[in-house]
């Protein structure tokens, strides 16, 4: 039965994953109806609003429901929101069995969908693909249970760590399969985050231009020096912006009604990050996609803000007068330097794509994110 | 009847592969005979002065060879070096077939071995599974075709492209399976390229400490402003040292008598590293394993003498005040910046193996070698 298991609630994993460029800020969540062995419905969650993956599955398998066993990503909900509670649902289809990969991550609520199932007498099991369903929503559980997003860097550089040539030069260092696979890290998250600097530099846009992209991230730039002005391309596209900056504008600009502006008192030079971070939380941003330059990303790192390192690297080799790619305090031993542990490597086009964790993270987000 | 071929030839290659800590300066061969879809015989060439691979299939077959089709990975030998031609023996087995991945890289007596088997009457079919037997004999081809060895450049850097700290700290940055991947590599090479500059600061010995480890290759140093002393720890150990410099000594030194000194004089303040590997082919060194800092792997890289790049990459990040890996030119465009493709990604450990090649290779040694 666990080899069974695992595999009805691979298929509802996969489901849930149909809904990656809709569902935020809600989680992915799949569901899956057995009987005898047999699919007798299938659902996901794809936006706010609409029924959640467990409704759709119901509603495909009809009067099979009764004695069937449900496959289903995360607990489901025991509270009224936008739509009934799912676990009302399950009961009243008279569903024998319910497998769970993992229990709702808000510490408000965990467990309620579970206990309630369990007290109308069907058999609940808790913990199938937990880890791959926590991977799934990274973004949600880190909000959830770290009160912050999920946070992303995003790096593209030469085989020899760097990013742009001493003159600056830099378009391009990737090739085209990477460049799409940034695009779909942008259409997927609810907010980038970038720099003043690299909207200036860069000339950057920072948009989601993928195919299957239904909506543009918030775009956060911080701009604690006021660098930026109304008339940078990156404010042409009306899709929402929040400007970071430290004080009340010192030049009078005439912000277009797609720019919000918040003020966060710098400490130290520097635009305070993790209150930033408690912000996006509260607005709903379950995942950070950032891109930046060596300033900002170091600041990121050296901060232990930086949950996942997603490392482009060209075959390219660009030498020692390149711009490097992440500035560091100057370390004296080499224990002091931040340690990662790779999480796959990916060959895009002609360029490698590396994704990394940190090795020894902080905070919660990695209960039950065992490594392997 | 093609991918019986490809299935014997694969195992011929396998064999020829258990010569690779031994039988330098010759190639590596496997050899594999085959009656009735059987093996009958299998034999690989192990070292130099012991017989070659067709002689220890053709002993172990015994009467059995009449008939049968001979696998071997490179063109059977028609001269009388320090063992009798192999085709020969071949023919004088009676066997029927035989099937050859590649010709002889010598130019000088390429498709000889073939004419004299076909002249006999057998028949000839070559190129089967060409591209790994050539990938197998890089060195040896490489020293045929362009009287150069092939050469590999190691790099071991953390993920942003850093070698060591801004002190110079830099031991361990890698772990422990990349470091004895490190020796077997340094076991199998003919010679270790260094220079005196990594010789004084890392206190290397650069011999090989490998279980498989069967001789230490030879330890060549460039040291062209005569900074290494007899008394560093690199001469020590008693393997064969080649000391490059640029002129007479000036300082009078007592070398042991393991260490021999090559004058070559420095064009523009370098010494000239072509001339080197001509010198080192002429010693008939197959392969260079070059270990040295980002001045000479800048050189070497900027002089495209580089065949293959393995670069280790730590899971760590030291930041842009750390050391980088490879000194080139400043460059305008991107366009100048050299391109590599990547031929393979390995997990050892911890730590990422990259290794990769010149995108567009200079000289001949890739002929056969078609990207996948």
């Amino acid at each position: 039965m666990q080899q069974l298991d695992a595999q009805f609630m691979q298929q509802a994993l996969d489901l849930a994953q149909r809904g990656a460029f809709s569902a935020a800020p809600n989680p992915l969540v799949g569901c899956v109806l057995v009987r005898d062995n047999e699919i007798v419905g299938q659902g996901w969650h794809e936006r706010p609003g609409e029924p959640h993956a467990e409704v759709y599955a119901l509603r495909e398998a009809a009067q099979l429901a009764r004695g069937a066993t449900a496959y289903v990503t995360l607990e489901p909900c025991s509270h009224h929101g936008r739509t009934p509670p799912c676990a009302d649902a399950l009961i009243a289809a008279g569903v024998a069995r319910v497998v769970i990969a993992m229990q709702d991550p808000n510490p408000l609520v965990a467990g309620e969908g579970i206990t309630r199932l369990r007290a109308a007498g069907i058999e609940v099991s808790v913990g199938v693909l937990e880890q791959a369903a926590r991977k799934l929503n990274r973004g949600f559980i880190s909000r959830m249970e770290r009160q912050r997003p999920w946070l992303r860097l995003k790096m593209a550089m030469s085989l020899d760590g760097r990013t742009a040539l001493a003159n600056g030069q830099s378009q391009w260092i990737t090739g085209a399969e990477a460049r799409r696979d940034v695009h779909a890290y942008r259409a997927q998250c609810g907010a980038i985050l970038t720099s003043a600097r690299t909207v200036i530099m860069d000339q950057a846009r920072m948009t989601a231009r993928h195919p299957q992209a239904q909506r543009q991230p918030l775009r956060v730039v911080l701009d604690r020096q006021q660098q930026l002005r109304p008339e940078h391309d990156f404010f042409a596209i009306t899709s929402p912006v929040l400007r970071v900056v430290d004080g009340e504008d010192k030049v009078e600009n005439h912000w277009p009604e797609h720019v919000s502006t918040l003020v966060l008192p710098a400490t130290s030079g520097r635009l305070p990050l993790r209150a930033l971070f408690s912000k996006l939380a509260e607005l709903e941003i379950n995942d950070i996609w950032t891109e930046c330059g060596a300033e900002l990303a170091g600041a990121l790192v050296a901060a232990e803000l930086v949950d996942e390192w997603i490392v482009y690297v060209a075959p390219k080799l660009l030498g020692d007068s390149s711009r490097g790619v992440l500035q560091l305090p100057v370390f004296q031993e080499l224990v002091q330097a931040p340690e990662l542990r790779y999480e796959s490597f990916t060959q895009l086009g002609e360029d490698l794509k590396i994704c990394a964790r940190p090795r020894f993270p902080a905070g919660g987000a990695d209960r039950g994110e065992v490594q392997s």
